[in-house]
């Protein structure tokens, strides 16, 4: 890497934590440079603009997510060990790869869903990819027999992610101890309602 | 109502809905004064502050909120009817009292999960009450004999709450025009889980 490439990472992985916390608008050119102590006109010459600034953070955070969730659990067996794959580092992300304000695609969709522009566009392209992976996994899970015929892939994914926005929602918001574990249950509820039903007489 | 009452609760109004768009860090005393064509300095001595005014809308969204979706489903007959209830009002909530932006609670709560204040204790006192009813309403379907005696209200009321936000984020953020239906199935499978399991010989 050159020094140039290696400032631009060190600012976006900071950027990318900040942005957690105070949204992906309350990141400006100014505060990063303070941050870490770097010339305004040195970051504006990386990021051009505050745009083009969200753009790139939200690029940073999907590759990131890409190398900490989606690669290893695709290494994991096709079919239901697959998809609890997916589940189990989904639900460590914003551990794994430090976001002290929690996820920030969670944050950047309410905050984005009515700015329209490139950082929008590149949000939906991104959480459609993810749901579509999701929707992978339980078409693979359906093709090797854990799940049945009939489980909905697309409506195992927006439910999946109705159990995740959840338990962000009562860890982050309300601090309840008891997010993770009720997250735990109602993945395992949605798996059992997916898989086969076992014949009754073998 | 005085004169002075009803221009708080047409200002109030208007953020609500202005604060679903552009998030209650968006709205400004000078904004609203614009909008509505009010004195800037007569705003202040409503709201005296803007932290004062984020806490105004929060229960003034609050008193909607009871009026729309609690008190009329609170009418309904106990048990899995009024489960059912509070769900169908809820889904209907950011469309009978417009929201232009969606839910302001939704939008509230990753804005302010890690802001703390005012504005934060009374939206997690008004998030913790909503699933309380919900949680309520678990038992009473219950005591009712709908749902099964081992039915848990608060993973009950996580999953219902996981659900309306999935549902949230495809419908607002990817435009999904299967979300609401997906939703709904999620739903019927939540209580149908919950349900009383049928003796098998009767």
């Amino acid at each position: 890497m050159t020094k140039g490439s290696e400032t631009r990472q060190a600012v976006l992985e900071h950027a990318f934590a900040l942005a957690s916390q105070v949204g992906l608008d309350g990141l400006t050119i100014g505060r990063l440079a303070e941050d870490l102590s770097l010339s305004k006109s040195g970051l504006f010459g990386h990021f051009q603009s505050k745009e083009a600034l969200q753009v790139q953070v939200l690029q940073h955070a999907a590759d990131r997510f890409v190398d900490a969730v989606v690669r290893p659990a695709l290494k994991s067996p096709r079919g239901e060990p697959r998809v609890r794959q997916l589940f189990e580092r989904w639900l460590d992300w914003p551990r794994v790869v430090p976001q002290p304000g929690g996820c920030l695609f969670v944050a950047a969709a309410t905050e984005l869903d009515d700015k329209p522009g490139p950082a929008r566009d590149l949000l939906v392209k991104l959480q459609r990819d993810w749901l579509e992976v999701i929707a992978n996994a339980v078409r693979a899970a359906v093709a090797e027999g854990d799940f049945r015929e009939g489980a909905d892939p697309e409506q195992f994914a927006q439910d999946l992610y109705g159990i995740m926005l959840a338990c962000h929602h009562a860890s982050r918001l309300l601090r309840d101890p008891g997010a993770v574990k009720r997250a735990r249950t109602g993945f395992e509820a949605l798996v059992e309602a997916a898989r086969r039903r076992k014949p009754r007489r073998p």
